[in-house]
């Protein structure tokens, strides 16, 4: 199977509703590609337009994965090695084709169940098959703008707890979503 | 069932190997509150005996549940309810008893398998009888000293997905164990 992630930061909603481009977050950066690389996530894409926020990502994965930051903590450096810094969802499209020939089965994730959703037992088995390459994207900001959830294959069932809350942090719904994809148990 | 968590600052163990007490970070306060009112925990201690550090996260705590924060963000003040700041494990297991009668079930988590260990399932199935209060510890910094680890009543099974890098942020590991504990899904 390949997995790949992508962590959105325009077009998102803010809590108006209006579409607007977020800032990246340093902790996004890390426990993101630290889940993502224990959970074997082929590539974290981080995604957005504003030039200087890449430079910003870059340095601090720069700084993590080849400065002085490796030698301080080697691991954090080992966990942002799948770390990509782009500009669109077209150039993670393409980033993924260019390696595996296609473009990837895009899976979008929501806190808000709308349309007929994929449940995560259903991509758990799609994974496991391995036929096919997926792309799940996760939003920032108050979620995913309706532009891009019209534009994906599917969208995965909204995680769920025995509440009706369900505003976790975007750092806690990868982490999660990996888990019941990939995780794996001593008792099954 | 009654489910409580408790993040802990001291006596953690640092990348030496030795006792040290850890800073209390402001997304471990609002990461894992989000996770912990998603997922129905009754309540969330934050563990630290260094005075100014409580005072901290006090602060921060009162202004989105009773601030300024209240208003722009009342989700977050939301999630916050159930958060309680003490000194050690003993105003925990008070605190515990003082509403239930008796001392909590305490169960360690640990990104390190040493001793026989408890399934995830095995504890999502006691909570689900409802007949014990459980109380589960998380360690910061290189995790929880050796001390602590000897006085509870299990460890949970390190979480584990298909490869060998387990560096999760303790906030990914807090959701991700809720999630097998208590998480819902559509399809079963």
């Amino acid at each position: 199977m390949s997995l790949s992630i992508a962590l959105l930061h325009y077009p998102m909603v803010n809590k108006d509703g209006n579409a607007v481009a977020t800032s990246v977050t340093n902790f996004d950066i890390h426990d993101i590609a630290r889940a993502a690389r224990t959970y074997g996530v082929d590539r974290y894409f981080i995604v957005t337009p504003i030039k200087m926020q890449r430079d910003f990502v870059e340095r601090i994965v720069v700084y993590w994965r080849d400065g002085a930051g490796a030698q301080h903590n080697p691991t954090r450096g080992d966990a942002l090695q799948n770390v990509e810094i782009v500009a669109d969802l077209v150039a993670v499209g393409e980033a993924i084709a260019r390696e595996s020939g296609s473009e990837p089965l895009w899976v979008a994730t929501s806190a808000r169940a709308t349309k007929p959703m994929m449940s995560a037992a259903r991509l758990r088995q799609i994974l496991a098959e391995g036929a096919q390459n997926v792309c799940l994207l996760f939003g920032t900001g108050y979620g995913l703008h309706a532009e891009v959830l019209e534009l994906v294959d599917a969208t995965l069932e909204p995680l769920q707890g025995p509440t009706d809350f369900n505003h976790l942090s975007v750092r806690s719904a990868v982490s999660i979503y990996l888990d019941r994809l990939l995780g794996r148990s001593g008792e099954p």
